[in-house]
């Protein structure tokens, strides 16, 4: 019975890996992006900041860059391109305006990070993404992978920048 | 001889501590804010992201706010005040065009952060800084502490916000 379980866990396991990736800490499996396989990084929350952006137009939001240590020693060093094991996250949230800022300027001027839109992961494998500039990309809606076709567009967006090793972000001092 | 050193050593340490600190690191040397003697925290850049701001009107500045470990276990934990040691720093650049974001979208939307403005810190300790709140606040323009007239503005701008013990931003998601 116990050999049985151990084979159960072992075949839920494998389910696991194609499908989806069973998380260090076992709290979480994240489900892998189309075309690429990228997970959502585990505590990527935690890493360090790289720079921020504002999205005006349709997107209307706010966005910071985070990167693992390995990205950000290459930024630092100013190396490219960047090494393997280089990923970066990008946290896309909606712009909303900020009550406590505007009533302390006595102005409606200042806007912050309202709720999560989306979240944007790139990771250098030269060898596995050697077809889209050593980067492999994965975009997340509430931890949940977008579709192929969002996918799809990913690359050919980042290949004009192939001066900065396809990333659109520079490091904010 | 030896021992003159070691004693003119000990004096300039000393002024060092009234106008300076002298840094761990021993690399450079920070001049303390007027009023509250806050210094710029060593290591700061790699802190944990809290959240980011967007600031227009005069400003036109993006921002992002960075927590040591003390502030940003207090903001995921959802505790208030915040304990003594917690320490936020705000980055602020000016906001300039991403020409990478613009030239991938096909349109003049995007911002990126810029040169750097200024540097704000906030620093807890509740019994130091009882009369402001248990704050101490330091502002930074190229590594120099701004005067003590920008200094007197910090607490009344951050005084109608007990509520969240002085504290502006919000942790993002």
């Amino acid at each position: 019975m116990r050999r049985m379980a151990f084979l159960l866990v072992g075949v839920v396991t494998m389910i696991g890996v194609a499908g989806y990736v069973v998380t260090p800490s076992g709290h979480a499996a994240e489900e892998a992006a189309p075309i690429y396989g990228v997970t959502i990084p585990q505590g990527y929350r935690d890493w360090k900041l790289i720079s921020v952006t504002h999205e005006e137009g349709d997107f209307n939001q706010l966005r910071a860059q985070l990167g693992n240590d390995i990205a950000i020693r290459a930024y630092r060093g100013g190396k490219l391109p960047f090494p393997d094991g280089a990923i970066i996250v990008a946290l896309h949230w909606k712009r909303i305006p900020s009550e406590e800022d505007n009533k302390a300027f006595g102005k409606a001027q200042a806007f912050v990070a309202g709720p999560a839109v989306n979240l944007q992961v790139m990771v250098k494998d030269s060898k596995k993404y050697a077809a889209t500039g050593g980067w492999g990309f994965g975009d997340f809606k509430d931890g949940k992978p977008s579709d192929a076709a969002v996918h799809e567009k990913c690359f050919p967006c980042h290949a004009p920048f192939k001066a900065s090793d396809y990333v659109f972000t520079r490091y904010a001092p």
